[in-house]
């Protein structure tokens, strides 16, 4: 795969509390140049990266009851609802890890889809984060379930900020439990250019980094090596 | 004071990602036998805590944003709103410290005034969580400054979860900068009586901790020693 072709793989992300306006502004400018498959932001960036973005190839995700996932539903949808109208193409949605240590599957379920439903009739995709690191093999088979009968656009790995990061194991464990329509994101620690062929080579169809530039830099390099 | 009186300085809390319904559960038993002020839980858990806490001296607080303070202000708009329906009567809100880094105060101050209005009109407290660790003392002061203007109740040091906890000498510096009827909560990493006694002393009017049980204890086993 040569960098062009890998650049089409990342969400570009920038998810730290402490990120500035001008880093979101780089953000998008790097994935312009790179063509990346999208930015990835807080909410409240979606709308000035949304203006930056306009007339690209170039997505704006943004992630909605981030990075804890235990605000409730009505909140969520809200926060979704807003992030659509201000330009988001895909939503990066937190499981209620709590609810689902609870055994409160009915709410996991029921909240994902309703959020599903509400971004599929505004032609938005989802993405389905369920920090697959801290669950049990059961579990993942259960929420695996849950996404396809919701018909989430991804299963995403990991928030990046509270369980481990995305490893091959996981998206091969995912891949299996998984419908082939729904694909995997990667996400979590993915900062070389192995991991994330890895990533790709196990299944993964996107990989969300704050790595992205350094990793296709890595990739250049390697491309025009004798 | 006497572990009564101290207790009613507490806001009895539990908010890390993993947490379960039957530890909420626990949570508002146990506020209710030491007379805490409040739990302080997620707000997918208000209206079952609110049915607990029915009759009782205990309030239930929320975090609203949390722990990033990033997503959009209609987003905290709406899960506030939602709160208060479910029986919230204290917000802790996190401020949108990327807005503030950004140098965009007038985000910061206007989601601040949005909110402080929404839930003073349905007679609900507001906290402001502002990360004090991690600001300039320049910052700091235009903070106290725009949470006096906005009129919230507390403004409360940290998330736990971002920067570092409260000190007593963070404590006496937001009281310095604050008006008289704004009060200061603590919060971060509070786990000993030495510790809460300092803020306490400091100027700190409630604190915030996963630890008040056992502090209690504490200061049970000081008031029963010869």
């Amino acid at each position: 795969m040569n960098p062009q072709e890998l650049a089409r793989f990342f969400d570009h992300t920038l998810l730290k509390p402490e990120l500035t306006s001008r880093q979101v502004e780089a953000l998008c400018a790097e994935a312009i140049q790179h063509g990346f498959a999208a930015v990835c932001i807080p909410s409240c960036y979606v709308r000035s990266a949304s203006v930056l973005l306009r007339g690209t190839s170039v997505s704006v995700a943004t992630v909605i009851g981030f990075p804890f996932g235990y605000g409730s539903t009505k909140g969520k949808r809200a926060e979704a609802e807003t992030a659509m109208e201000e330009g988001a193409g895909e939503l990066d949605v937190v499981i209620n890890l709590s609810a689902l240590r609870s055994g409160n599957w009915e709410l996991v379920e029921s909240e994902l889809q309703q959020l599903t439903q509400q971004a599929h009739s505004r032609k938005c995709m989802i993405k389905w984060i369920i920090e697959s690191g801290m669950l049990t093999p059961e579990e993942l088979r259960s929420c695996c379930r849950i996404a396809a009968d919701a018909g989430v656009d991804f299963v995403k790995t990991a928030t990046g900020f509270i369980g481990p990061g995305a490893t091959a194991k996981q998206v091969r464990t995912l891949r299996s439990f998984l419908p082939p329509q729904i694909a995997v994101k990667a996400s979590g620690g993915i900062r070389t250019l192995t991991q994330a062929q890895e990533l790709l080579a196990a299944g993964a169809s996107r990989l969300g980094t704050s790595s992205a530039v350094a990793i296709l830099q890595e990739a250049q390099t390697a491309a025009t090596q004798p």
